[in-house]
């Protein structure tokens, strides 16, 4: 069962808009076993749309599109519809009365003629509801080929897609099953880990695809695997990845988990009924912004403190001038004093500092652009870790970031799964 | 002058990874007056990559791709080069002197056939070089068409589009000017700025495009002029815009700017030799982040806090607990007495503050969902705004971010430019 993702607008053609609905929309049809074969970005003009509709027709049973459904005159898709589908829009009365009731209860101004315009809808669409917004969803089908439109607006776009086209989607189509899973590898290159497992890759079956994803320092390594039966998909993929183990067990650092690294944490807090405070130089507070993101996070995140220059280190996180002066700003004992310091300072029983230099020039201490120090402290944990990350600003931050929740994610773990099996 | 985007990899048809590639690459093509027509993201499979090369072949002068250069089995894009130009695989002794010193430099080990492989090259390519890592660019030409491959790890990829391939683009083909420039407005909906502008919008001349980019509470204006002088087409924009300053001009913001708001903010810093630093509640820490993601932000970027729970914000800043109790901790009272504090604590100039409660549940105050205080305190600045950004977390978060920003922003322009000419 194979789709196509279709968006529409010139925003994503000249570079301003970065496309990110396309990668959650193919996330979610994957998780139903419905494989994206193709993404495509087009300008908003009828032509190019018109050629578009016809194309993917031909290939693929489903086409997803987001975009051009606003009340502007920039936004066409609902009239390429009923040129393609050979249809006339028609009032519908519903939506309108939505329309009205977004209006009254968020604008507080009256609806304009372009908003009316917007419950004018193709008379053979089956429609979704926009509850966050004016533009309605439309499902039409032409020969063989289901064709799906979704506003582009991301938040709008996701809660239409979860709550309605996916259960639709799933009693329309008989879809086979696809399993990804992913290994998360850090230390070495693609490269060196393509060697040492080449015998392993060169004995996987037909139906199971492996792919190297390298970014930041960090090697993935995804399985993916096409069949008939999910339990059966997912017992097979486990058991591949339990024989890299003994291949390169020293560099798996776990599994990427559909839930982001920064909830996971969160729930491991929860459950031991612990909270945590940050004190992040050269992360710049994106540790704390990370785990502030979570639904609930107040609960176990308390606080963080960003004390970017140096002397705030001594002043808000009480880290001894006398220790940076010894140390440098940019050491060990200085990581794990200022990770002491906002374990006091927030009266949080785990502590996570960052201190480092992203450049471009050396800072208040005289190592290496590129190094970083990562400590985290509390309840029988005392560890820090020096790194490198290079000579690239944005690279070492997010890296520092990621490595920052990576350690603390493995460190709760440990506590929480004291016998896990070791390999 | 036309362009295609071509992006392969599973990765992006799954939804593991966004392409944020094509909206840079588009959007430099677009500063040299190269148009893009399609973005496409295709799998790893020989037949898809080939039957899109034919395809764009067909369509336009130059096609640039990226991905599928590493060294594992999952990668072909060069073999695929070698099927469609007719070419073979050649070795190239400069690319595999590259790739043993940058071995040596960072990774420390002795590299392996595998990486001795990316040394191999279509002898028809013109290559381009990779200072940042070991997959060349490649240049070739079938017909009337440029093709050229970039690695696909995005800073790989940055470096060699910006130091090789404009360059390359610029003498080769011969490009019409494009200008794109970006009305920023916030409080209205795009259908109320439609009506009112709807006689100025109809009286656009053919060469200039008007689209409206509605996103998180603003919405941008964009005008893209086509044509054959970039100064005269600068200055018909400029004068369109101009004449919306009487239609809507209580909503105008300002423009889009090639850098992001928080370098603006950084250079107005500079240019007065002040400081700032952030009290940030409800935004967990990303204004700081935003802040500190420039070079050189350690020299009017102080630090920052983020009392995350309430308790904090009379501990670390200082907030009279009285005061917290009389207004409750989301109010106009406790964002100006946050920012003063961060200005104490941090000794910075500028502080600025959120505090607010995105939800989804109330939290230490009464305050509906979507509640957001914004205060920026300073050298004869004492502002603070009140807003409610809806009852969507993420939303809510990223929009207090934008607006804290902007408001910095502008209030920093004011004091610079006290001769502002008023519309």
């Amino acid at each position: 069962m194979q789709a196509e993702i279709i968006t529409i607008g010139d925003e994503i053609l000249i570079g301003q808009v970065i496309d990110s609905n396309s990668a959650y929309i193919a996330k979610k049809l994957n998780s139903i076993g419905i494989e994206v074969v193709q993404i495509q970005s087009i300008s908003d003009k009828e032509q190019d749309i018109l050629s578009a509709l016809a194309a993917a027709q031909n290939r693929v049973p489903l086409v997803i599109m987001t975009g051009g459904l606003g009340p502007t005159k920039d936004d066409i898709t609902k009239h390429c519809f009923c040129t393609y589908f050979e249809d006339e829009l028609v009032h519908n009365p519903d939506v309108l009365a939505h329309i009205e009731k977004l209006f009254a209860q968020y604008v507080k101004v009256p609806i304009n003629d372009l908003n009316r315009e917007q419950a004018m809808l193709p008379s053979k669409a089956k429609l979704l509801d926009n509850p966050f917004g004016t533009a309605a969803g439309m499902w039409m089908k032409k020969g063989k080929t289901v064709f799906v439109s979704m506003p582009g607006v991301p938040y709008e776009m996701k809660h239409m897609m979860e709550q309605q086209l996916l259960p639709k989607l799933k009693q329309h189509f008989q879809r086979p099953a696809i399993v990804h899973k992913t290994m998360l590898t850090y230390g070495w290159g693609e490269s060196r880990i393509a060697e040492v497992i080449s015998d392993w890759e060169a004995a996987l079956p037909d139906h199971i695809k492996l792919a190297y994803l390298p970014n930041l320092g960090r090697v993935r390594l995804r399985l993916t695997a096409k069949g008939n039966d999910e339990k059966i998909l997912t017992a097979e993929v486990d058991a591949l990845f339990e024989n890299l183990y003994p291949l390169i067990g020293e560099i798996i650092t776990g599994f990427e988990s559909d839930q982001p690294i920064e909830a996971q944490i969160g729930h491991l807090l929860n459950d031991q009924n612990m909270s945590i405070s940050t004190a992040e130089s050269c992360t710049g507070g994106r540790i704390g912004a990370a785990l502030s993101s979570i639904p609930g996070a107040s609960s176990y995140f308390v606080g963080g403190v960003v004390p970017y220059q140096t002397s705030l280190k001594t002043k808000i996180l009480e880290v001894p001038a006398s220790l940076i002066k010894a140390h440098s700003v940019v050491s060990a004992e200085v990581a794990l004093a200022m990770a002491e310091g906002a374990c006091r300072q927030f009266s949080s029983d785990y502590g996570l500092a960052t201190t480092g230099n992203a450049g471009p020039q050396k800072g208040d201490s005289d190592a290496d652009v590129g190094t970083v120090y990562i400590a985290l402290v509390g309840p029988g944990v005392r560890h820090v870790e020096h790194f490198n990350f290079g000579n690239h600003r944005e690279k070492t931050i997010q890296k520092s970031v990621n490595k920052a929740l990576e350690i603390t994610l493995k460190l709760l773990e440990r506590k929480v799964k004291k016998h896990l099996p070791i390999h």
